[in-house]
């Protein structure tokens, strides 16, 4: 009981000796303190109300002592930034980047001194805050053992959370409590091509909370560059989330030189839930464009050789053997297995389809040599990406796609045999060059090589980086698969124009997606960046394409449409066969029509898991596109439209769902219609369960 | 009693199966059997005595049954092979590939069947065998967790061995009974800058092995490829030594996809010392070279910018500061330490001093940004290979040393950091040729990076052959330290002109190295390929140098030159300073006259730990040059002549230990003399304790 005591009056003692800093706008405060043993603690309030608790701020250093305790405050400096900046593409054309900052730098006593700074910025949308190690004599080269850095909540909050992974994020997110986490941890843990749970309790980021007093916080990281991953292990005694790095193979969490410092820690709250979507504050904590030129970075919408290989229909290998030699094995003496996708003949029926209905491109996967035994097989030399396979004319298919207009997309999935992919890393962007591609998805499926390193680790964040700088080279655009979790480093390397990062729509022909998963992404793991979720699927039973295959989607046909507006991307794919593009062409028009790029984006409702509605503006033209999504239920849709300029009336095309529609059983009821809407219009848009709608304004 | 009894009955039942087969001399018998319940085992005779028991053979698989028993004999092929090759370098002009093939192809009964075969080939000389895994159903892609070949020694044997160790084979050599190797193991693991010691008894190859009935047996391994490097395990007790691979960081041995093999393992054996150091074993079973023009590869006598840093009189880095980023610290501005060797100025003297004595190339470290902090830092982005400090003028080097018609010698320092040396080295490779240089020094001080790999593990066995089939697209040489240890790769890559992988003369400046040292390295290290052991040191008091520095070299002055005969390489530094060559220049004339090419090679003494006298004939020349050494005794050398062509005359220059010289007391007396030679001269010389003498006839 004593040491309790203890604790509650040094804890009111930091308080007395806080440093205080709010938002522009006041409503947010952060207070700073050192505890009488000179640790370093923050709090964080929104609108008086206590979202993170007194929490401990420190790391633990390998062969040094620890930047944990022993501080006192050299300095503290206080300055305003208010700025607007243009994004190169994104979910509006101007963003401000506002906030007071506070500076502290503390100062451990040992021979020489010792060094760090804190440094602090809060924003009317939350907080970010970083560890920073100055040029010094007596911290040079360290190794950081563990990053403890606390977030204390407030209580048992409602999460949309993951298992803590090193590997993955390709899990179902599970709402729960924070204090069944420990209960549904297993189950929560899925299949995964290459995965590593941390812990019982360790969950990832974006992480999203409700507390029961109402306030929506989400917990991430900006500006991840040259430092491993964080997760976030829960304490579900006491709700404080504390971070946990990525190991090494040896486990070392991060080898640092000063002057240096570590990503951002974000905490985004608001009581309203669309303003947690409408925040940019991990982009406001990244850094302005490294790049001269961004002429060359443009929004695509694609089509592509893809889905078809995911529901088993036809194969990323050209034969069916399982053991092949690159430079050895001759591919064109193989048996070809006749169910290769990336034919010359075939994608050119592609290239067709993407001419005739405006699409900017189409993705080819598999049409190098190598699937045969690309996967699970700890193989090295697996792909040489600049090889195509017998059946696949890359030159010819350069001529007709160049003839008609549509660009082709690279894929370069590496098995994660991370060295072999850099080893042909030049070669295989000047290949691109040479075949007109300027965009690529890279892949990482499987383990890394080499073993013991993991996805998510400083090794594999500077590799994933390293090969966005080089694809900048070459002014190529990429789309990169497994990668870690974005930071809102497309600010600064807006090549980078998507993400995997999270269970996308390949999942339905896996395990299924839950019917709210798109309700919880755009809370969670958007606001780092855009995902390559590759919506647009018709045909929700997949049996239809692969008898096999008994999965289905789990969605309506129209939230399939709504996703390109509630999940922002600037690549979108309209994922289904040409075929059954053409059957629903009616439906597919506004695939066609929607925008992947936008002037603004107004958040019409939203609750993290159950619905989002949001509208956005065309970028440079006077159209709005409007998207609508529910869970498992039924809802009708309350849509104002009031986005619109007053005083004009337009046109909007409605895609719903019919009203006997449902995601489970009859997903492919939908009903288009036209209605005259102005700024003064209000909808009341009946949702199936599972669906969702669209709407196109001109 | 019973076991015992069951296991003599099983090795009789074993050879009473055996197929055996013999070296062309007939001297040497291999025979291979399987147990009852299928497991191989082999054993070696020479002149009818046993040189290894039946041993094991055999692999551990991971996630699949074993390659260790289960076996039947499916087929046996015996073949022949004699050929004579051609070395691009080497100790003589032609080298003779003779040898008897026994091929058995093994099966183990199971689902499909699965093939393991063995290969042996025994020569006049040894014997080399492996495993090989054709390509089949049930085995194609695999993980080795161990290899279990087994070489049980007959007894008690005379070792000369080295720590076992997965980084560094920069220990002292100890001699002793094998019984004593775990007594003296501690004592045996000095100080490095890697090191990752097995275990109490594991020692490393090239091991020497002498009977109690005087034999010479020499284990290593050829051809070491995609596999990672074998050490021996020591069982002290039945003196069975087994094979132990070095684990990645997950303890995995080696990533396999059939066909494959493994390395060949090999066994020299001979009843006469000199016979081991003339065996080409290791060298046949490598495959030929494969580039098509060897024209740009040349053997090399260099001089360098190196024993002044080793020694502690200069620096290689610029400045005193001890923390420097590469693209942000500006070079140009930090306060230059006043030690830097790798200035323009003072290249330009070893210049001139090469073109003055006909030296053909200078190596030049430290010339390099990044030196300040390159070591023991963890540092990733420690080096760019293309960014002189500013007080190394590279295209003024280029143009003078050009001028003098001297080579420069690239040096590319990776401190470990493998992919920052990958992602490099074209660059780095085409700044070379840029400048004109064809040769580099590579090195790998340090643990490596990613950290839980380790030098000797097949990733980075990997790297350095990478790192030389790369530096061939160029045209350039590679003298690689700190790399594996070699095992003949230089027949198939020729531009693998040195390695270190041993204590080289740096030694002398750190600890001192043995008097015994050089007469070990030709019967172990050298086995494998040559060595940069970069000899010449004429001032045995490095204090003379760097009045810190209280080491000295432990041989006298003869004995250095010497050791350009007797340690045999390609790649011959003159490792002291210009000015104390100018100092002794009577002795330096040796150096000077020395060739590093032969058409012949003649031991004419040898005892591994006591002495070595060799005498060489120079390539395309009638010029013979001989060195002899000895350990910590003194001793008269018998030189017989009849190396050189009978019925004629020559001029022997004989630079020897003066009477009263010592390695320790009076290392830099010595005389020289000119004599008459021919075919039937019998030379009875003095060698002084830790001292040698050389020989120059023309």
């Amino acid at each position: 009981m004593r040491s309790i005591i203890t604790i509650a009056v040094l804890l009111i003692a930091c308080l007395a000796n806080a440093e205080t800093i709010s938002s522009p706008d006041k409503k947010i405060v952060l207070a700073f303190s050192l505890s009488g043993n000179g640790v370093p603690y923050y709090s964080l309030t929104y609108k008086d109300k206590p979202v993170l608790k007194t929490s401990r701020l420190g790391l633990e250093l390998g062969d040094t002592p620890s930047l944990m305790d022993g501080f006192t405050v050299r300095q503290v400096e206080r300055t305003t930034f208010d700025e607007n900046w243009t994004p190169v593409w994104g979910e509006e054309k101007s963003i401000r980047n506002h906030y007071n900052e506070l500076l502290v730098t503390l100062s451990q006593d040992m021979p020489n001194g010792r060094l760090m700074r804190i440094r602090f910025r809060v924003f009317n949308d939350g907080l970010g805050f970083r560890y920073e190690f100055p040029e010094q004599r007596s911290l040079s080269h360290f190794v950081v053992k563990e990053e403890l850095t606390e977030f204390a909540l407030t209580g048992d909050h409602k999460a949309f959370w993951l298992p803590g992974d090193y590997d993955t994020q390709e899990y179902p997110t599970v709402t729960s409590a924070l204090s069944q986490v420990r209960s549904k941890m297993n189950g929560a843990i899925t299949p995964n091509a290459s995965r590593r749970p941390i812990s019982p309790t360790a969950v990832q980021t974006p992480l999203l909370l409700k507390s029961k007093d109402g306030l929506y916080i989400n917990i991430h990281e900006a500006a991840l560059v040259d430092y491993s991953c964080m997760s976030l292990e829960l304490n579900d005694t006491t709700f404080v989330l504390r971070s946990i790095l990525t190991p090494d193979a040896v486990g070392v969490k991060a080898y640092m030189q000063a002057p240096a410092q570590t990503p951002w820690r974000t905490i985004i709250v608001s009581d309203q839930a669309g303003e947690i979507l409408q925040s940019r504050l991990v982009y406001n904590l990244n850094e302005p464009t490294k790049y001269k030129d961004v002429s060359w970075i443009r929004p695509i919408k694609y089509v592509g050789v893809w889905w078809e290989m995911i529901t088993g229909k036809s194969t990323w290998s050209y034969s069916d053997t399982n053991n092949v030699h690159l430079g050895v094995t001759n591919f064109e003496s193989l048996r070809p297995n006749g169910r290769h996708g990336a034919n010359t003949r075939h994608v050119k029926e592609y290239i067709d389809f993407a001419a005739e209905n405006g699409m900017d491109a189409v993705l080819v996967e598999g049409w190098n040599v190598g699937w045969e035994d690309w996967f699970d097989k700890h193989k090295d030399y697996v792909f040489d990406f600049v090889t195509p396979y017998p059946d696949f004319d890359v030159k010819e298919l350069t001529r007709y796609a160049a003839s008609k207009k549509v660009k082709l997309i690279m894929h370069h999935e590496t098995s994660s045999a991370v060295r072999n992919y850099e080893r042909h890393m030049d070669s295989a962007y000047k290949f691109m060059v040479q075949y007109g591609y300027d965009a690529v998805k890279s892949g990482y499926v499987g383990d890394i090589l080499p073993r013991g390193e993991y996805h998510y680790g400083q090794w594999m964040v500077n590799h994933y980086l390293y090969a966005l700088k080089k694809a900048a080279e070459y002014k190529i655009m990429v789309n990169a698969h497994e990668a870690v979790r974005p930071t809102g480093l497309a600010r600064t390397y807006p090549n980078l124009i998507g993400n995997e990062s999270a269970r996308g729509t390949e999942y339905e022909a896996f395990e299924g997606n839950n019917p709210d998963h798109t309700t919880i992404l755009p809370f969670t793991r958007l606001i780092g960046g855009p995902m390559d979720y590759t919506p647009g699927i018709f045909q929700s039973d997949i049996s239809v394409y692969n008898p096999s295959n008994k999965m289905f989607v789990h969605t309506t046909l129209t939230k399939q449409l709504a996703l390109y507006v509630t999940m922002y991307s600037p690549l979108q794919m309209a994922a289904d066969f040409p075929e059954t593009y053409r059957k629903f062409s009616d439906a597919f028009q506004f695939i066609k029509d929607v925008a992947v790029d936008w002037d603004a984006t107004y958040i019409l409702e939203a609750e993290p898991g159950d619905y989002i509605s949001i509208a956005r503006k065309a970028k440079g033209k006077n159209e709005w596109f409007a998207g609508s999504i529910t869970d498992e239920n039924a809802r009708v849709a309350n849509i104002k439209f009031d986005f619109l300029p007053a005083g004009k009336d337009f046109t909007a095309i409605i895609y719903a769902d019919a009203k006997n529609a449902s995601f489970d059983k009859n997903p492919q009821a939908y009903t288009i219609r036209k209605i005259k809407v102005n700024a003064n219009t209000v909808l009341e848009q009946d949702v199936a369960p599972g669906g969702g709608f669209a709407i196109s304004i001109k």
